[in-house]
């Protein structure tokens, strides 16, 4: 089937503006490992997907999720120990303080229930997140999509702040150390309205590195200071660990880079490999209470099939050592990138965390003048160079790298070969 | 691993309170058509799961899961024929007024679309729904849950109505013709408050067969000219197919032997035989005013790994016509549970439609007095026999048989003996 005629019977099928990438978009049709097929047999290297994180057609998720499949998958009011053992080693990956779990089949609907579970448990229902965050789809969870930078602004019961970041700072010039109270004085003037708006406050939700706004480098103490505050106020601290969490970082959550610890943490998008599964794990307490108020039940979660492809996933993590490969080939490939912008004046950053890097696009001899043409444009040619990446953050202007956790270093190789000649290409 | 210790193993991973069927839980191993094994290896005839719809461990779904996970599992913003043909076959399967898909991956996320559809085309906010229905687990969706029978009441943006029912009628004693004119003033009142109260009118969420509120026989011509009136109102009317769809009544929808033609449909259990997936079909108008408006993406839905699934659940009911197995068998099954009631007084009633039929359990002598203690009692005892059912209704009084649309005559016939034994012990 020619591309043209599939857009076509895709627009009338899905309806005109389903989400599509590149300005030509791919017809992809295999996967593995890191690397994805064309229609024609190209191959492209996968930098963008964080869901396959074990790399696609990963076999031993797919020889659990048939064994499971052709064994039993059904609802959870029948005792199953799968799903029970997932939950244990799940908690098991956090400090003591994360004792249970709510599984559901999205990271909108684990944010659904973070979002209860702080709700219920203070008795008041204000939220602060970020002005550039994007939480996910519902209608209580998209109150908290922010599309670009903006001003603190209430809507009903969301309060959103200035993200933390040092590049283009909210006070220039001001040390790390009075940059991080002035964005702390943001979440305390947040907190504060939301209290005198009569909602009062219930959480303070963030992705620990911040993908969605472009994984800004964050004021030194913001964090560990701002969950100080939180609880203060007698509200709790969510964990957006869906993009941040599983090894993302080279560390096994966002939250331990990030240099605090959290109440609530959501997970989704690696923790099946492409199967709908998703968690909401906090203290036994706040998920006792959670299930007592709302008698919370999800027909497809908490299933033995999820309990087994979920499992899979863990053991190939650890079997072939992947939190270290990202931390090695992550640290590699930043330094690499990091040489580059000291050569091009069109690079006015690169940041990020194991292999979750940002490479900001700027106009050039301008003072951090974001410029998306110029990231579109890259995402667009290391598509046409075999590699494919994204634009995103506050500005659209951060070419977003952030393969399947597989990613090896003869990959990174190759990558920045095409990232040369793309950067020389545009520069002519 | 023994119950006891697997229970205080849950309690302690999935929080107190993670709901359980039965007064002594089933721990269930393994499954393979209508059929369900416990631990000890014991069969049960799965009675109650719709999701499983073509079986449990249906091979054909099986080997196009293994297949497709092993080629390629990722999210829809590169080009895939798959979702696109399956969008194509489930619009084909409606009216031509449903056009085009939009993919989720559970019946919540499916009416969380639904509502925003009819919300952002009508530029309204206001919903109604019966008072004794459940949609979903989200915070805009879970508005809808009514736990049990109620006066008209809302709860903000939502107003329910009272469910049309014959049983226990509105007006008692009223020609059938003047209940339905009861309960459409009834739907009259609700639009008309909900304008009243500035929120205008969106649409009317239902369940086409009424699958929460018991399966009540309904007021010839109510739903034909309840759509004419929330149409004349400017609303929608949403079907919420997710139960009472995909061949459960012996028709493809529910809709179709309700007498009315929705704008949006909603389904979601059945079409992955366990995997999460879920939709909701529309006039491509409708889907295109969403997209354009919410630029929505879900990362698991609309995915090549649900497009496989869900063509082969299609190709499990078409191929071994499983529609006319549901209106055959249901037909047989509500027969002879009718021929029960005529010989028990505690039965007050046997309704339903093809493989989805309640019988409703009363207090002996009284005038259909819901008895739900008994209801509990039949449905526990029926899973000591082996036969696995649940109760529901709005009294919760309603034995609810719900199996695999593979169940056949032969295990129709079983279950009348064991049920026949059931109610002989109770009443001794």
């Amino acid at each position: 089937m020619d591309t043209t005629t599939l857009v076509a019977r895709r627009e009338r099928a899905l309806g005109a503006g389903a989400p599509l990438f590149y300005d030509k978009p791919l017809h992809i049709v295999r996967g593995e490992g890191v690397y994805l097929f064309d229609e024609t047999g190209r191959r492209y290297v996968d930098m963008y997907n964080n869901v396959p994180c074990v790399g696609h057609a990963n076999p031993h998720v797919v020889e659990a999720m048939a064994r499971q499949q052709a064994t039993l998958n059904v609802h959870s009011r029948y005792l199953h120990e799968g799903i029970v053992a997932l939950a244990e080693r799940l908690a098991a990956l956090h400090g003591p303080a994360i004792e249970s779990v709510v599984f559901s089949c999205s990271g909108t609907e684990a944010n659904e229930v973070a979002l209860r579970m702080a709700r219920g448990a203070t008795g008041k229902t204000g939220i602060v997140c970020t002005n550039a965050t994007y939480h996910g789809n519902s209608e209580a969870v998209g109150k908290m999509t922010r599309m670009g930078a903006g001003q603190n602004s209430v809507v009903s019961d969301v309060c959103a702040i200035p993200f933390p970041e040092r590049l283009r700072p909210l006070v220039p010039g001001a040390s790390e150390s009075d940059l991080a109270e002035a964005y702390l004085e943001r979440l305390r003037s947040a907190i504060r309205s939301l209290e005198e708006d009569g909602v009062g406050f219930a959480g303070f939700i963030v992705c620990p590195i911040f993908a969605n706004e472009g994984l800004p480098d964050v004021p030194r103490g913001f964090m560990a200071r701002a969950a100080e505050m939180v609880r203060a106020a007698g509200g709790f601290l969510i964990a957006d660990e869906v993009q941040a969490g599983y090894c993302r970082t080279g560390r096994w959550w966002g939250y331990e880079g990030a240099g605090f610890t959290p109440d609530i943490v959501v997970t989704g998008k690696p923790m099946g490999n492409g199967l709908p599964l998703a968690a909401t794990a906090a203290s036994k307490g706040l998920v006792d209470g959670f299930r007592a108020r709302t008698r919370y039940f999800n027909t497809f979660a908490s299933s033995p099939l999820q309990a087994a492809v979920g499992m899979a996933v863990l053991d190939v993590i650890e079997r072939e050592g992947l939190q270290e490969n990202v931390a090695r080939v992550g640290a590699s490939l930043k330094a690499s990138l990091h040489e580059r912008k000291k050569k091009c004046a069109t690079i006015g950053d690169v940041r990020g965390h194991g292999l979750f890097i940002g490479v900001e696009m700027v106009k050039r001899g301008s003072a951090l003048e974001p410029d998306s043409d110029r990231a579109i444009e890259v995402v667009n040619k290391l598509k046409d160079r075999g590699f494919l990446t994204s634009n995103a953050g506050a500005f659209r202007n951060v070419v977003k790298i952030r393969p399947p956790l597989v990613f090896g270093q003869h990959d990174a190789d190759e990558f920045l070969t095409a990232f040369d000649a793309t950067i020389a290409e545009i520069d002519g």
